[in-house]
């Protein structure tokens, strides 16, 4: 065991597991629980100052649990999209750096509504995603930390939805990013279909299509729901590091909830006897899967009695859809955020997040700071006692280890910086290509279509409906001045027009106009 | 024109129109308007003694002008499920006869839940479909009315969704089967996409699905929905039998109302605004789309002053679709009626016809006699003025021509046929296996998995809710009795128990037994 490096904070752990105290602490096992595109209000669990009638309408009793044995963040970000997202979580760099802005699938293609768009040119951004060596174009040449705790003697299980490179690439398979098993992830970042019945998608209709569910052929033709599927396959993964007492780190990252939205057979049919729209209902059925795959994860570790010594991180990969194939009016289903995926508004960035570190994490604990997905990275290597080591990238993010003991600190003065010289597809408030940037209550967006601004004050104002750039120009130039530096400093691509062939303006440049001009 | 067999009925349009007495009448031009999974309800036109909630829901304006201007059929029937109706109409014979009982795809394919059926041995019905020469196996050889039209000196267009004959036989093209025109017509059932923008379905991921829409190139990329493109093409189409003054056929057989239910832009927000369900939302929407293609073609035809000698008739498929995919409950759909689509209760075969026959049909006029799909074969000749033609096939459908200048009748005695030695897939009230009849107001169905009967009064009983099986013993008989005289006089395929290897008893072999029982 002594090519663990060991935190002092095991110390906490140990005594709270009354071992002998001459004796090495194990290191944790970590459970990160990724949930795809989960809005923030998705869940019985209150993030808000208030409870809404979204934490009325979901069931989720396992992320209550969660919720009441550790922390909750109620200001973690992630980025609009899944790919951004992934990336930063597996690099550890902000978007801005690593440049895998959009979301991938095919090798060296840009997405249609790039290269269609109106006005702006797209710069060619790392469409290839991630890649553990160096010789592959347009990808972002990292060590993920998976490959740092496999290394460092975690055994490492990939679960779920993977999205990390494009097809043809090293990076669409996580057994080339640090994963020793890989269950059902490649370069898709979808299901076909979420029902064994439906082989996942698997049928002669999408036979040469990149989005059935790869393996699980042993569900092909069963009535089981993909996540229960994928839940299985996970247990039955963990019986070897558990039968060895080697540490795991088990990636569930579900492919839960994203489109296409399908009723979860089990909860369905009571969301539409209470009422919902049927795709509203369908939804709220896979939220409650999802949780229920939580918790069954959760009883498992208890049965295991391993439970003591294994961390949860439950965090979601971008905000909840809104801006099309949900029920009911679009960009409101994330209220009282604004908009949803796809948006740098509140609702396409900020995630619903729970922390249980047993020991460390004070039970129902709440924690205000704000922090970023990139930050997952290093959090994960000092929860596994690795601090010395070396990789080809740059970190962005900062371990939030310190913020667990702590549920409160004073004002952050940290900035956290969005990019995305891209088109998603769809229109809506806070969608488009666009810079962002927050520190403190204040969040500053450039759009690149137009170079203009949003200036808001999120304490205030947190469903973002009053822009200030008019009443606070010298925050707007502050601001600007701050996102400018971060986007030079780590040579963010940048859009160009194509009336003029002239870059998109620095954000510095523009930052005393305002959007009202 | 003296090729044109001209009929006495002529004489009444001819006065109508004012035309010289002496001069012969030009054959009528025909409109077939036919829908796709459009049911009873789905209209503001009511076709119940009571206006209902759903005739409030749906807004189909020109199906009102159209119902203003012509005879309404309360009681109008078709099969439950589209191919067996559509080879229906285009030969004149029952489904028991033809033989193509379930919807057709793939050559020599059955069906997968065919196949896999846990207790019953389905027949090898006519899987290939309609056929034009009699050298297709599992394909029923008959002379459609089309054809019969154009060798009359008809111009025939076919426009929208074909669905007669699999791929790869002469009957996936309607240019085989008597049209001298296709318009996205082949041998899928339903478009991949409903969108120009998604060019009808026509893109990378499905290049080789049978399902995309063939042809409509130049819409490809454009904002347009699929059914304005296959009327946009349609009308296009007639200009030249206008300008040559030649009569013709158009079948305008809309892909709509039919999955993936789809938002129609033009008229969906407005739904969703009135509170609907958003599934419930699109679906209003497709189906006032459709309106409004009927509508147009209304007003080109006044535009182009032929309407005064163009017959219109309207009418749908089968039931309207309730057993899945639909917003709120399943099987509710059709309300009054029972169940919907796939089902042999009214909700699944009960269909919303109109017919507008300038000269003959009486404005505002409703029949409440009932007829059936295949009346249409010797209908529509009568209404050409076609009546010596060979055809290989032996007709059962009876020409509704002189139910046209009369609204109403006295009690009906005709016995009508439905026919399903085959399996759709879900389930619900009505659906699975099963042979029936209707005679005056009573209908027995007889199930095949379980040998079992239901039979209602329709006068009484119009939701099928009271099974008199028990209580109507003599007229449980009766119709058994008719019922296995037509299957046997047709040579009805039946299935077989998988337990015993046995065929399914006949009707009236079972006719002292009851469902309760």
């Amino acid at each position: 065991m002594n090519k663990y490096p060991i935190l002092a904070v095991f110390l906490i752990v140990l005594s709270a597991c009354q071992g002998p105290a001459d004796e090495v602490a194990p290191p944790p096992n970590i459970l990160l629980f990724l949930v795809d595109d989960m809005g923030w209000q998705d869940t019985s669990v209150p993030f808000w100052t208030e409870r809404t009638a979204f934490n009325d309408r979901y069931r989720t009793p396992n992320m209550e649990r969660l919720a009441a044995q550790g922390m909750k963040f109620t200001q973690a970000y992630a980025t609009p999209v899944c790919s951004p997202t992934r990336i930063s979580l597996m690099t550890g760099m902000n978007a801005a750096r690593h440049r895998v802005t959009n979301w991938t699938l095919h090798k060296d293609r840009l997405q249609p509504m790039e290269t269609n768009h109106a006005s702006l040119q797209f710069p060619h951004w790392n469409v290839n995603g991630l890649s553990p060596d160096s010789t592959i174009e347009h990808a972002v040449y990292a060590t993920s930390y998976p490959q740092l705790l496999q290394e460092a003697g975690y055994y490492t299980v990939h679960a779920g939805k993977a999205h990390f490179g494009a097809i043809g690439t090293p990076g669409e398979s996580p057994l080339n990013l640090g994963f020793e098993i890989n269950i059902g992830g490649h370069a898709a970042g979808a299901p076909k279909s979420y029902y064994g019945k439906e082989n996942f998608g698997n049928t002669e209709a999408f036979k040469d299509s990149p989005w059935p569910v790869p393996g699980l052929e042993k569900y092909h033709g069963e009535d089981i729901f993909l996540t229960e599927a994928l839940k299985e396959e996970a247990l039955a993964a963990l019986a070897l590091p558990l039968a060895k007492e080697q540490p795991f780190f088990l990636y569930m990252s579900l492919y839960t909830v994203h489109t296409p939205i399908t009723a979860d057979p089990r909860f369905f049919e009571s969301y539409l006897e209470a009422g919902l729209d049927t795709i509203e209902a369908r939804y709220a059925s896979m939220v409650e899967g999802m949780d229920k795959c939580l918790g069954d994860l959760m009883d498992f570790l208890e049965e295991k009695k391993v439970d003591d010594n294994t961390i949860i991180l439950f965090m979601s990969d971008n905000g909840g859809l809104s801006a099309l194939a949900r029920g009911g009016q679009p960009h409101t289903h994330n209220k009282p955020l604004s908009s949803g995926k796809g948006s740098v508004h509140e609702g396409g960035i900020r995630e619903p997040m729970l922390v249980k570190w047993p020991g460390v994490t004070p039970a129902q604990s709440q924690n205000d700071n704000y922090l970023i997905i990139e930050d997952f990275y290093p959090t994960i290597l000092e929860m596994a006692g690795i601090d010395d080591y070396q990789i080809p990238q740059t970190l962005d993010g900062e371990s939030f280890v310190s913020l667990l003991q702590e549920p409160s600190t004073g004002e952050q003065t940290r900035p956290l910086f969005w990019h995305y010289p891209n088109e998603w597809g769809p229109s809506g408030p806070g969608i488009g290509a666009f810079s962002a940037v927050r520190k403190g209550d204040w969040k500053l967006i450039y759009y690149h279509v137009d170079e203009s601004f949003e200036l808001f004050n999120l304490k205030e104002d947190i469903g973002e409906q009053n822009n200030l750039v008019s009443s606070e120009v010298e925050k707007l130039k502050e601001l600007a001045e701050v996102l400018t530096n971060h986007l030079q400093a780590v040579e963010a691509q940048m859009p160009s027009h194509k009336s003029t062939g002239l870059a998109v303006a620095w954000p510095n440049e523009k930052s005393i106009n305002s959007k009202e001009e």
